[in-house]
């Protein structure tokens, strides 16, 4: 029987701030079903695209693009904030809010042959996204697509995306 | 064949502060047959245990973690910095070098029938495991083991460990 994702998805209202619905995730990832089935959905909708590179950024994107990478047969890149990682590194900044924040991939994490998937666990103003992908096409490797447990639509993140990249944006569970 | 971890594993030297090896283990998971094994190890170890739940400290935790979940067919309990999870949560301490930290967990992440294996990429003095270990005690499920890619041996984190707990600490690579 398939689950339906959202009955596992907790709304926490005025978290972490006051007029913010802020979607808790962590009841799916808890539950056996839940979690297997989510890996699942997201790595066999890429499963024909020969990916060898799943990234994904700190800390959530992990809890989702690792064990995705896994399931592919890929290796994962993690994308860091500042000063996490010892080599050296691409640096791709996004807007905040209220300012701005730094994503950091190490320089050597991709060959020319990679064919790359971005995943995150949730995709809002696709601020991370676009930077990772950013990091993907200066590294010289093939972006293939996006994977996304949740999408909030109402803050137009595949708008944000297409302006730069045409690749596929998937995503469980959509937010309007 | 069979991997050699160590050849993936970088050696940074006085990095975050003079006189520490950092261990940079990025590579392993960038590598596609790397990841694999890491995993399959790790989950393999403990398939016949019955694992119903796996927990991975942040952030690096939830880059074997995850996966390790998803290879058991387990659900991935995240332990979070404070102020990270949204619900009424655990909370334990760990002494760090210079003061103390705090791992928080949702307190409806585990049952009762719950069967817990502790997930991180590196053990050293052991006190983020210590922290997991109790609150998977203080819900009241049952902690099988703990599984770790990289062990300090030096810092001697086993004996930290079986101060309290004597379940199995399974580990695949050692550094003494």
């Amino acid at each position: 029987m398939a689950i339906n994702y959202e009955d596992y998805i907790v709304d926490i209202p005025d978290y972490p701030e006051p007029g913010v619905i802020f979607k808790d995730i962590t009841p799916l990832l808890n539950d056996e079903q839940g979690f297997t089935s989510v890996i699942d959905d997201i790595a066999n909708h890429f499963m024909k695209e020969h990916i060898t590179k799943v990234v994904g950024a700190e800390a959530r994107g992990f809890l989702i693009g690792a064990p995705v990478a896994y399931k592919l047969g890929a290796g994962f890149v993690p994308a860091r904030k500042p000063g996490k990682l010892p080599r050296s590194v691409y640096t791709e900044s996004y807007a905040l809010e209220y300012g701005s924040d730094e994503l950091q991939i190490h320089r050597d994490a991709f060959t020319p042959d990679d064919r790359v998937l971005i995943v995150d666990d949730l995709v809002a103003t696709a601020g991370t996204a676009v930077a990772q992908a950013r990091i993907v096409e200066r590294a010289g490797a093939t972006l293939v697509g996006f994977g996304f447990l949740l999408e909030l639509g109402f803050l137009n993140p595949r708008e944000t995306i297409g302006k730069e990249f045409d690749q596929e944006v998937y995503t469980l569970i959509q937010i309007n």
